[in-house]
């Protein structure tokens, strides 16, 4: 295989004049790049990125930590932190944890061994004291300290305006269902406001949460159904919940939105090809994305960065509202 | 940083005993092992894979090239060849070409650059000249030459069956709606089964297939009713076609599937939340992930693998067929 000496001595150019085109740094006549870059082309010379890596001792790599990303909010969610990653001149490791707490600290352990340069890590187990900040980490959705920057949207909002919507669409009896955590995250906010927003209404309420498996939601909406048949108006904590509370109501007999009105929260459906079109709380999904890549590299080049980044979401009306 | 050589001397060994626990290699007395794991964690020692990769100029890393994550088949098909890969201790670097050969040709550069033990590609492009067969590279429904190891799911077979099943449901005029492409994937054989189908059967067909991005699927129907408002029985190339098909379908009210019977291909529904549910072609999407990285693995230990891997397809009855 052709070496970075083979280029230099074919183009009649000193090595640091091909590492300067090589890394883009320095100034190169314009026609001394263009015969480097031939001679690269012929030679196939390829430059060995682990041979950089080892000898800067770091790497061009991105973490990228998350439950799965066989579900449509990850997915969306990694396809854009790729993305953003790749235009930035980095690579994506893809971790999918099954949200299992010895699977995360096994890959935060595997990302240190390969020397990442950052990660980005969204988690819903208690892991703080793995997340070292030596490594630069940017979390989503979840806080773990003030030296790990944070990236969320607008939970509490988002929980207030689904609630707001419900009740200026006349529900009488609101429920909020959800998928629980052992510790606490930024989601916790959409049940907060929930709370809050039927409170200073003095609109009757109930609440179901626990731990659900992803696949496994409907089990907790049967559980809804049974113990408060009589909601009119559902706020889930995300859409794969409404898509299963409605999908067992509508096994009762239950009309959507004419018995019950839902709405759900993410916004994962991004075409119209399957029914119901949830009412959701859209996140910003993209913005989510860009943004915790931008602070990442901006903490792996020193830059100063903030310690929360909340972004705004907005209500999508579908077919499950009124 | 603590390095290899404080903990072999922290522990009274040498650096071989040391090597032989973090490689899993050669035998080292349990107990001897037990001392040497304590001291490494007493000193926080973190192998470096960095400078592996550099002195044995191989990593552990495979690359994942799909057109997008974000994509209900292809996350599934993501999820399953990271854990695959992460069982067998590899590493996966995700790649979205979103089907752009450019995009492709760069992620294969980049691969190379960074030595990736082998890759994993979907491509739909004219990249053939591009997949050097001395780069360890598994394709999935693509065939590029003997050297590069296809697998696939039975697509001739798949529509073979879907066909069959509309003819036998009573289908009189059978329409096949379909994503195309400017070469020659393994996919086309669903539309030749079909063709096949038809005419041993002496049954009216249509066909219309274009290129069509991913969300745009919904254009191409709407096109196929306008050319074929007469057809009673439908196979698409994808899932996400005949929700589209059924979407445009019903807007000009057609009953499915008393007007019109759609069966799909891919199997993307894995929970019932969502109507309505297809009768569809579902891949052994966990096999085929499975397996390519199970290859991929044997061509870099220098293990025999086969040119082709054809898996099996089922049908799955939804609520599209009678």
């Amino acid at each position: 295989m052709a070496t970075i000496k083979d280029v230099a001595k074919k183009s009649g150019v000193g090595l640091g004049t091909v590492s300067r085109v090589l890394n883009g740094t320095g100034s190169v006549k314009p026609e001394t790049r263009e015969k480097i870059l031939e001679v690269m082309k012929e030679l196939d010379y390829t430059p060995n990125e682990v041979a950089r890596n080892f000898k800067k001792q770091s790497t061009k790599f991105i973490g990228l930590i998350i439950p799965s990303v066989w579900h449509p909010f990850y997915s969306e969610l990694a396809f854009y932190i790729e993305d953003e990653s790749y235009k930035n001149d980095y690579k994506l490791m893809l971790c999918n944890s099954e949200s299992k707490k010895e699977k995360e600290i096994q890959y935060l352990e595997m990302l240190k061994r390969n020397q990442v340069a950052g990660i980005i890590i969204l988690s819903y187990n208690n892991i703080g004291k793995y997340i070292n900040p030596k490594l630069r980490v940017v979390t989503i959705d979840r806080y773990f300290s003030k030296e790990v920057p944070l990236v969320a949207s607008d939970n509490y909002e988002g929980g207030k305006i689904a609630t707001e919507t419900l009740i200026n669409n006349g529900c009488k009896y609101l429920g909020y269902l959800g998928g629980g955590s052992t510790v606490a995250t930024d989601v916790f906010k959409r049940k907060e406001a929930f709370i809050d927003t039927a409170e200073k209404n003095k609109v009757k309420y109930c609440i179901l949460e626990e731990v659900v498996r992803f696949g496994c939601e409907g089990e907790l909406a049967k559980k809804f159904l049974d113990k408060y048949p009589e909601v009119d108006g559902v706020f889930t904590s995300t859409d794969m919940f409404a898509g299963a509370f409605i999908s067992e109501a509508r096994g009762r007999g239950k009309r959507i939105p004419e018995d019950i009105q839902v709405i759900g929260y993410d916004g994962i459906q991004t075409n119209g090809y399957f029914r119901p079109i949830l009412s959701t709380i859209r996140q910003p999904v993209e913005e989510i994305a860009r943004s915790s890549v931008e602070i990442l590299i901006n903490q792996i080049n020193g830059v100063e960065v903030p310690e929360e980044l909340v972004l705004p979401v907005s209500f999508r009306k579908g077919e499950t509202t009124i």
